[in-house]
């Protein structure tokens, strides 16, 4: 007899966590995803500000569930679901799969959202993948090192501007980070120009910084970002953006920042997958294209059928949306495999899901954050220590190797940026700095070994 | 009174040693190259097979210089040099600039070279950028995921066939570590593929693997790669790259082998940028375009002109040219430095450069290297040992930083291979795998919250 077959579309924090929650359930799971890799995206931010390396924040999927022999781990973009012959239909690269499922956990996560200005993507790159923190990481380093070239003030200005559009913990943590780096890593390092005058904004369109910690927290973020030096715009809104500079309403009626380096942390939406998976099983989906679950967090008439993370519409006890935040995603993810595993033992009606909140964390600064646990209220270094302990704690249970969490210790307490590198497509291929110069013009015409060997390869790009 | 001016194409071992040397000299120094950051090539191998995060072999300039107030960085590439005027023209990111000099340390290093078949690049790359391994580490990685998802056993095979061009020090590395790979890393992790039975294959046209390293360490080397279970074929010449597979002509005639995955490890040479200082100035240049200089590594009738590194062509003691390895540039590299300084304080008529020897290191496997210091043939642990001091001791010197070392010690002791992170870039603009799939062709339809991600920012690449 062949056994209760589960589908996992995508390997985020729900997906993977369900799929965990599967190890010693009498089922094959098949668990799909885009990427080799896990994301463990709260840490994304400091990959682009070169603090940490992009393999430590995203273990290969592969390596996480080596000793669960129930799963079968598959590369490759789900294109479509079929809700009546239970498939997947699955774009690998070369080869496209059909995979059945009995139960389906739909887990693909959200991308992020320009709000219908997705030409801002450009020249406001997202913190969504790998992808973006290393660009981000390109664009930023490059900016000041770009700099110190200029000889007109305006355009080291421009270049020494960083804005970062969405006052929520990625935003907030982007801003704090590119403050220390401006002021605390990077000074001296110059002769031409001085780290410390980069100007760094931080536009929300909101009124307040890290606006579901509450007023307490939120007004001591506030100091802190202030006492970081950076500049803090709310109830601001982006109305343009272009490789030069960003356009903004404020209070103030309309404004222009000149800068070269912009951030978009503002928002998210659903991708076309979850519209064609609402439309195939009528289900409604919310304004953001979350689609509307039962309180099992299954579709309404497919009770095969699991939303769970972020693409789940779910009100928790207080009647509000479930945030789209990895505490949410872990938990539907292992209450939807929990449900499969009660359905098979021939245990039916099981509990709705009920969010357990864990609080929020959010870094300032080095050695400094602010944490919402329950209805104590935390921040400074107390936080901060919370946010290590926490984040440590998390981490070893996806690597779990020795090494992994000394290489953490590591990065998290030391000063340095070490980090720091970027590849010659990053820089030249995907930001402002493709319209200038060329070094790909001449292969084998650069400065120095690395740059030479990349001159090399260069005839590689232009196929 | 203006200072001596003192430019250094290229910061490699050359070039930054060059600098490094100058730290207490009189003189303004003027270091150009096209990246951010020092490559420390010999472990570069390390980064395409996941051992180490490219971070960890790329220290910042500006971070390795940070105490050298004499020095100014500069990001660009190299056009030419005015031999009259005594310029050189740099093309930076957004503009062009010329800086002025008294003294040039010529240091621009070599690039791949491919005998002639610059079309091989594509398919074969080589191992001489940050970018270049990157792109390697997704080939590699990816190769044994798509083989996992292929259903004819040609195909599977194609996939799993890895083949190294040229078994120097850099090739032996690579097998080695594709081989620790495919047998110790990987087992256990595929559902459809046993990575054990991946093939290896190191080709090169000349009769010994690591040639240089003489007759008993050679044979050795051989040894341990038949017991990694690494195929070498010697005597064995490339004739034909594509996608699917290489083509070569062995003692047994033409044969073909199906490989998705190749590595070109086979040859360097010189930069345009070389044989347009060569023309300048009137120097002879050997066969690989280096530029023939005066037993003091200047360029004849040129005493203002050091060309240290990769691109001297300079005899030893022996009367064969030095080989172009680190030790020959970091040596001659101060020894440039130490010209400058002596005809600064009125010295002239110094000795001629004269390098010395202190030996070669290769690692064949985890624990197991071959070493030869003088007279003194050393192989297995013992050599590893050797290895591992003098690389952490080298690596100390850049860093300066006890983090650093930490995250190095824990890298090349631990099992793990931490780094495996690709980009979608990586994997998809610019491998084999181009032309398969299409994960932008639908932004934001991936599976997984990261697929997505990436997806949402796929409008930027194709811009």
């Amino acid at each position: 007899m062949n056994r209760h077959r589960v589908v996992i579309v995508g390997a985020g924090f729900g997906g993977l966590f369900a799929a965990k929650a599967l190890r010693r359930a009498d089922v094959d799971v098949t668990l799909i995803n885009g990427t080799t890799y896990h994301l463990f995206q709260p840490l994304l931010y400091q990959v682009a500000t070169g603090i940490l390396s992009e393999g430590e924040v995203a273990p290969p999927i592969r390596e996480i569930l080596r000793r669960q022999d129930n799963v079968d781990v598959r590369l490759g973009w789900v294109r479509d679901v079929d809700v009546e012959a239970r498939t997947v239909e699955v774009a690998g690269p070369g080869v496209s799969y059909t995979v059945g499922y009995d139960s389906l956990i739909f887990a693909a996560g959200s991308s992020q959202s320009y709000f219908g200005n997705d030409g801002f993507a450009a020249d406001a790159p997202g913190m969504k993948s790998v992808d973006d923190a290393l660009e981000l990481r390109a664009r930023i380093f490059h900016a000041f090192e770009i700099a110190d070239l200029q000889t007109d003030p305006a355009d080291v200005e421009r270049w020494m501007t960083f804005v970062i559009v969405g006052a929520g913990p990625t935003g907030t943590e982007m801003a704090g980070q590119i403050a220390e780096l401006a002021h605390r890593t990077l000074p001296g390092q110059y002769r031409h120009i001085d780290p410390h005058r980069a100007r760094i904004v931080l536009v929300d369109a909101v009124g307040a910084v890290l606006n579901t910690f509450g007023d307490q927290l939120s007004t001591r973020a506030l100091r802190e970002l202030h006492q970081l030096g950076v500049e803090v715009e709310l109830n601001t809104t982006v109305v343009g953006v272009d490789p030069e500079g960003i356009d903004v309403e404020t209070v103030r009626g309309r404004e222009r920042i000149p800068a070269m380096t912009k951030v978009w942390a503002a928002g998210v939406s659903a991708p076309p997958l979850a519209r064609r998976l609402a439309e195939a099983t009528g289900a409604s989906t919310d304004r953001a294209g979350r689609i509307l679950v039962e309180p099992d967090t299954t579709i309404p008439g497919h009770p095969e059928i699991f939303v769970v993370g972020d693409l789940m519409a779910l009100p928790g006890r207080d009647g509000r949306q479930l945030p789209g935040v990895a505490q949410v995603a872990i938990q539907s993810g292992r209450y939807a495999a929990g449900q499969i595993r009660a359905r098979l033992a021939g245990r039916t009606a099981e509990r709705p899901f009920r969010y357990f909140d864990k609080g929020s964390l959010a870094v300032i600064s080095r050695f400094s954050a602010v944490a919402s646990i329950g209805r104590l209220r935390l921040s400074g270094f107390p936080a901060w220590l919370i946010w290590l302990v926490v984040h440590l704690f998390y981490l070893v249970g996806f690597k779990n190797r020795v090494s992994a969490v000394l290489h953490w210790a590591v990065s998290f307490l030391g000063r340095g940026r070490s980090e720091r590198v970027t590849t010659l497509q990053q820089v030249y291929a995907r930001t402002a700095m493709r319209d200038f110069g060329d070094p790909f013009a001449h292969p084998g015409d650069g400065a120095g070994s690395t740059a030479v060997g990349a001159g090399a390869g260069s005839p590689r790009t232009s196929r």
